[in-house]
């Protein structure tokens, strides 16, 4: 194994990133090195690249950033049991402190003093990167690599769709970026009666169909409240899965949630939304849940399971697929759009 | 029986009310007519009383408000077979319409079709008034008259406080008027560690503190949050109880509630409210539940249950006592804000 | 429309069944009549024919028995809003008191004073049968006939499967009649990992695998519990669906059930079962919930919705589609194990 | 420190304990060296003691046993973070494996390969004792020594009673050995109705009187059955707390279980028992749940909060204080059923 690797860095608190060769990490006890066999993109790749005011504020470079990857066992630490040379693996890279109130009633994945590898230390875009054995998820052989490289937002779908019921139930999916349109799959899969999905990108619509959703629904040009109100007799749909973040996708989430359902909320919005709680929550006795991360390690489980029904077909959302030395170019297409899902592979 | 009775009768589409001889009701088929031994002016009556922006949108006039009450079976109808002449009763004034959706689910509560007695058609504040059986609470003899005018406010604490865990929580309560003030005895005698009371009112505070919350806090004069973070260890509460409608305190609550924690949402706010739902609901992977009227009839058992151990002393809220010729008078007494809970006797 | 109508009528406490010309009921107050157009039999109405003890000890002859139908409004009572005539329905026929604990708390389907029709008073076994309004099921029009008259055992499936998580899941289904075979499709297409069916029967295990399961068991040659521990990596299944009622396959699920997992049972064993307690269900932590009829009527909503998708395919469950005059051969078919599922058309 | 300590120490595969001088831990890394203030005596203790079949089969001596405790912690190894010498703690005894299926999805205290200090490695009835830091309990200096060393049973209590609701639930428990009075306890601070103590020990029914049980009944003169239906007004108890282990008050306890209730089973039954399956939990829509230990550390949060509100009173609990090298007359105390809970403190 040679002493360095080449590697995305962000090397400056400025916009940008760099390729550099750095010194391959070595496994300390309870550590897992591993070799990266590819790594997708995800929109907080983008925040740190652009050196947004989020980044400011959290990122402090030098960083190699990336959290969504698969590889395979390099080499393992003193005291590593689970894993051996040679396995195939994932990772959570949400690590938890394990000492707080939450990591010790089972709620590791809202930890209060999280570290996130690949934003708070770092991650996968290299040719190697050093995981905690605890985090450390290894890999079912039938998991092709490219769909392996996804399943952190993979799992932040899943999380989403099965925080409550979903079987029988009609779901409206407001955002149809890579976590929606997984959701949509994952919905079908698990037994949803009928999924709106509502997402301005017309590229994203038509991967939605693709994904299985049997309304599509462009906010621009639909009168989306009236026709799913129409599509459900009135009632309104008894799950909400708002991925989007956007007040508008959020207020109108919300208006067609039936009386009595849940809205799982996971997107994010960049400042406080007015929302009307009377009407939309406190009167319809709605259930609101926010969704963080995935589940450690419930949700890799049910992904595990999932994905070894061959009920899921995730391709359609990768886009493209690049060398990791392209970095650069893959933040373009992110950028203007173009792209949904990139998967970069080390050389 | 007189074929006459004094009544408080919202007679015109303006402020004000009056009393009024009207007919004494007939129970038809399915119905009971029960003699008022005591009514209890809620928040809802005042609004009818100044003709407010909702009242002028869902009162029609003439109308007998009062929803709170107890009393004392005078007929029954064809087909009545739970109560008879002479018991002792108290109602469900959420009339569900028993084949919606939610009427067919167990959430008859969020029924769509709901007619409320005392806002939709009469209520209790006469001699006599008219209930169907469905509705009908059957007392338990042990439970005081008094009290038993106050189950449809205490019935909306006990929603509020037993929609999750609460025994060995700990527990923020925004707002304290009769609902706030009935769920900390409630919180407290279904095991809370330790309630946390917020009000801006003296008199409600220092009630507060005689319904057994463990800390009230002033938020006008206390640093709410950061003595409630204090106090919980950095921590925050498990548990949220927002009684109070109140934009500010709505958040203020929101701020003090732990990650992973739950928010029970009662009071109403007049109008939209921003909240920060990144930080607040979603990184915090917390479940905030719409909290309306009370479950039928899960709520009046766990009531009647609650009430029969003994823990829950409610006196404290009555502060007035009087006659339901009084009404105006009760209405000038509530207005002011001297008053929380005022029982009203039929003579 | 005739003044009688032929009949299934068990007019003796004594074994056997007769056809008659009955008189054709007449709708009273909040009922309807309904004329059949399928009807199936269910293994209540083998134990009524044979008049074995438990019949003996329920039934009051004479009677018209079928609980499993669906038909058309041919007339309705007084009060009926809901339904018209010539609409298509089935029906709830588990008719609760609505007064008791369990009925008032949103747990109708364990009504302690239930009546069913097709046991406890006349049912669908004829050309007409009434249902009372609350019972009525309106069915949607791409619901097939036959398949519509099964709803009553595919109801109980619907409501085992979904009684707690099913999705990702891996499941074991101990016997598969009906109910167990309506189980496996219900389970797939709820996003079951992997579903285990466990049958002593050859034809009936050849059903199980055109339902979906993955993977099939005949617990006379196959060893079960090594086969399973094996294919779950020695943990065991997540979620036992006990349909047999028969002891041996009891206890080989609980052996098979997975530490923290779940057992729902649906299957009605004829005597006290012995189980070992500590090993089974104590030290493992195990959920066990007894399952009893459709919930009412939440169940009937995820039935409707799961049909709607076209993912269950119920047809290799009918064996035999006969006339309702056939009534006694039918038993014949059911008794000798050939038959699974009966349906029967009144001519 | 002085190298070596007194201690309890099962030296012999045979019937029997004695006092040893034993070398004193030392705490390696990750691990926390305690001094044993207090330590309770656990029926499993009287197993060891007695070499019963289950004792041959588990343990290994030479053994320390000992799992109820607390003490002061005398030294700390490598990275050990959350406690420093001089802290209050106590443990939970079982350590888990945080590898297997159970442990990555929050139910360690099943963890499939559980460990536990004081059956199969040493544990506190010695001066000293070793407790891994993950297990390690920091105790609130409000706790008394004698209640700390309590809390492995009372968990036991609390995780049996919280493990669905109570507040406002009818209660029956079976068994009135420690946690069996510990549940009553909290039972009652957490706001049950009514709980209904079953005991055949009369010394333990005055005890089950003084922890707060509202009635007491004796199985062998009361009619238990007639007389808890009889006030529950027919419909039985919404709670079964199974701690007995016994078949008959098993039996006894889903008799008066309520259709619909909730039957939590603690009590290891010495051999399979026999169930009436059909008419006590299918039939009766019951849950039925295995306890097994403690949540971990859920129960542990609970417990501290609810010994915080000052309303559990366990002292009745404690029968006996002795020396720890009186040990062998203690378990002539446990034997005889004079004591129930025997405090040890070590010199």
């Amino acid at each position: 194994m040679s002493a360095t690797m080449p590697a995305v860095v962000k090397a400056h608190a400025a916009p940008g990133i760099e390729m550099r060769d750095v010194p391959v990490p070595i496994a300390g006890p309870g550590e897992v090195l591993v070799r990266v066999d590819a790594a997708s993109v995800c929109g907080t790749d983008l925040h740190i690249y652009n050196w947004d005011p989020w980044a400011q504020g959290r990122i402090h470079p030098p960083l190699v950033p990336g959290h969504e990857f698969c590889g395979t066992v390099a080499a393992i630490g003193r005291g590593v049991t689970t894993v051996k040379e040679g396995d195939a693996v994932s990772a959570e890279m949400h690590v938890a402190c394990g000492k707080c109130l939450q990591c010790r009633t089972g709620q590791q994945h809202i930890c209060q003093h999280v570290r996130i590898l690949g934003v708070d230390a770092d991650g996968a875009f290299a040719s190697y990167c050093i995981i905690p054995e605890t985090n450390i998820w290894k890999l079912s052989p039938t998991i092709p690599r490219e769909i392996a490289s996804l399943l952190d937002p993979l799992g932040n779908a899943v999380h989403t769709v099965l925080a409550g019921p979903i079987a029988a139930q009609t779901v409206a999916i407001t955002g149809c970026g890579a976590i929606g349109l997984f959701s949509i799959a994952v919905a079908k899969a698990c037994g949803a009666a009928k999924v709106f999905a509502i997402e301005v990108n017309a590229h994203r619509r038509a991967v939605a169909k693709e994904m299985g959703a049997d309304v599509v629904l462009d906010p621009a040009t639909d009168k989306v409240e009236e026709q799913i109100m129409d599509m459900t007799g009135g009632t309104g749909v008894d799950v909400l899965l708002e991925i989007s973040g956007h007040p508008a996708a959020i207020r109108q989430g919300f208006a067609v949630l039936r009386t009595g359902g849940r809205a799982s909320l996971l997107g994010i919005p960049s400042r406080p939304v007015e929302l009307d709680l009377a009407r939309d929550i406190i009167f319809k006795g709605a259930i609101v849940q926010g969704i963080n991360g995935r589940k450690m390690f419930e949700t890799w489980f049910q992904m595990e399971a999932l994905l070894a029904t061959g009920k899921l077909n995730l391709n359609p959302v990768i886009t493209h697929r690049m060398k990791l030395s392209e970095f650069s170019q893959a933040m373009g297409y992110l950028q203007s759009g173009d792209a949904i899902k990139v998967v970069l592979k080390p050389e």
